[in-house]
């Protein structure tokens, strides 16, 4: 008995900016195992325990719930009545989820003619009301952001700060999970809050002496879309890891923070690499992630291949940000159609080398 | 620290027919969430207490992962070097992900010209065989018997004992997480399988003096496809929740003993009210779970309309076999498009009735 998981508000309340009053909107997110690499983990060195924080498996499918039930707790306390964002993926399905536990509205604005409706598929059930803008996605954040800075609504993108603070609770619960911190974290980076909060809550138990050390961050963006690897904005961003395709990461400066103080390392993987590890994940490990997740198995056998992991003894942790579900159409476009045979015993045993 | 899950298996091994010997193939599926209803619930009745066992969040996002981790820990124990079924949704996806996990090869028979390719990319993408018989389900069903009789490959179909024993596990969670057994238990019926399982569970819990009760079974057949409602097999089952479309369910005479021994009650929901039952899921609750699943909500609003809960003091579990995101085009299909505006933050906000 005593199996109860309230949700990471709750378990992790002591860490978090609430106090009794604020409400717990939540769908028990996280609590989501991290499983060991049984096949992977070979090809990046004899010394490496590899473990994946399989994050597809919160109530929405992708790590964003962690963020978004502190956002929508904050924002009740708070009084609001509405919630907005401009977003056509995780975020945007993970605000209606959470807005309608909550018992309030969510709106979701969007480009104009850009998104196929199946993107929006999880923002649609959840009940958001949906706006599709003669503009582009510019367009949408500006016009959320001057709502929400002139009317009760709340703005739950990327740059409400609580989101950050919900995230960091992935790192809590790596190092409850080990028994410690790992050696190295890997994760994609895009919008670049998920390395944050990861490296906010891997500092956090280190300065509570929960944990004796911190890993050093290893943060991996898709080469069309790289700007904290160049230095530069990228006016164009393109990759098919469409949950990383950021030109400008809202959080650049606290990314380049936690790599500089983790003595981490940023690097671009292409399509191609991310791909790949796309379709190792699922057909030999058995994990079925979006592409933009395998951007963080992609960039650390980029790094073996460089020798990184060469003599070194080192548990290493890689978030999978989101389910493979979230983008069905990939798995199917990469993969083999299905053979035919008629409906012959012998047959069939023959074409499966049986006989 | 102590968060680790070591998947069902491991948690449960001395309720299943394991050994240490038994190698444990695992993904860390279970120790899903039991989300209490905050909503739904109150249309049941003022003394009803609703949890919904939300099994979407397994590692191939239905509740099959529970029964696959033992299949195949079985099958690899016993030296098989193949798997097979016939299926063309859940059982092909967590047999394919589990068979990929054991690092052995799955098969998955299915009608040719009869199957959307989406509704294949799971098992696609965790690398199954996929095989298009010039023939329909029967005749795959009756190739896969066959094959696995004569040759060294492990029948993973639900006529697999070892399927029933893992998926009894929900139960065990259930009661861990409530710290007692629920007074009734509601779930959707197809080849009814999971209703045999969740009865096990319960009774195996209360005969070991872990509970002091069994809830009431529930079971709730799509009126399409109702042949333990009738007394009488279907010869041609239709209803839009494809997951439980079974006109002779495999596990009939089971499932009957558990509705006699529970005195619990197998009913009838129609597709009409199987769909309101998920609109009502995402939309005010904030679960999104495939339309098979809504059967076990949609048939406590049967019962409530009936007056069963009248008076009735009473904590109530339904189970929700499977995520939205298997079948992400019926949630489009359900949903409004989205509204259109001009790149005008005037008009945006007369549109939110905020001006």
């Amino acid at each position: 008995m005593g199996l109860a998981w309230p949700g990471v508000i709750e378990h992790y309340a002591e860490f978090l900016p609430v106090s009794d009053a604020t409400p717990r909107i939540t769908l028990l997110e996280g609590n989501t195992p991290l499983i060991r690499s049984e096949y992977l983990a070979k090809r990046l060195g004899d010394g490496v325990e590899l473990y994946f924080k399989y994050e597809g498996v919160n109530p929405t499918c992708s790590f964003k719930d962690r963020g978004m039930t502190m956002a929508l707790s904050k924002a009740v306390e708070e009084g609001a009545q509405v919630t907005i964002c401009a977003s056509t993926g995780n975020t945007s399905a993970a605000a209606a989820a959470y807005s309608t536990r909550a018992g309030i509205q969510s709106v979701v604005l969007l480009p104009d003619g850009y998104v196929a409706l199946g993107k929006l598929a999880q923002a649609l059930a959840y009940g958001a009301r949906t706006i599709a803008i003669d503009g582009d996605f510019d367009d949408c954040l500006k016009l959320v952001r001057q709502i929400s800075e002139n009317y009760p609504v709340a703005l739950v993108n990327s740059l409400n700060p609580y989101r950050l603070q919900g995230q960091k609770t992935a790192a809590f619960e790596i190092c409850d999970w080990l028994g410690r911190a790992p050696d190295y974290h890997a994760l994609p980076v895009g919008n670049a809050g998920n390395i944050t909060s990861y490296w906010m809550g891997y500092s956090e138990y280190h300065e509570r002496g929960i944990t004796d050390s911190r890993p050093g961050m290893l943060g991996f963006q898709a080469a069309g879309a790289c700007p904290i690897v160049t230095g530069e904005v990228c006016e164009k961003p393109e990759t098919v890891a469409t949950a990383i395709r950021i030109g400008n990461p809202a959080r650049w400066q606290e990314a380049s923070a936690a790599l500089r103080e983790s003595e981490g390392r940023i690097e671009a993987v292409t399509d191609e690499e991310i791909l790949t590890a796309y379709r190792e994940l699922s057909e030999e490990e058995g994990i079925f992630c979006e592409p933009a997740s395998a951007a963080s198995y992609a960039g650390l056998k980029k790094l073996a291949a460089e020798g990184f992991f060469e003599n070194r003894e080192c548990i290493v942790t890689a978030t999978l940000t989101g389910h493979g579900l979230k983008d069905p159409d990939m798995a199917v476009e990469m993969a083999e159609v299905p053979e035919k045979a008629p409906n012959d015993l012998d047959a069939v045993v023959e074409m499966l080398g049986l006989a």
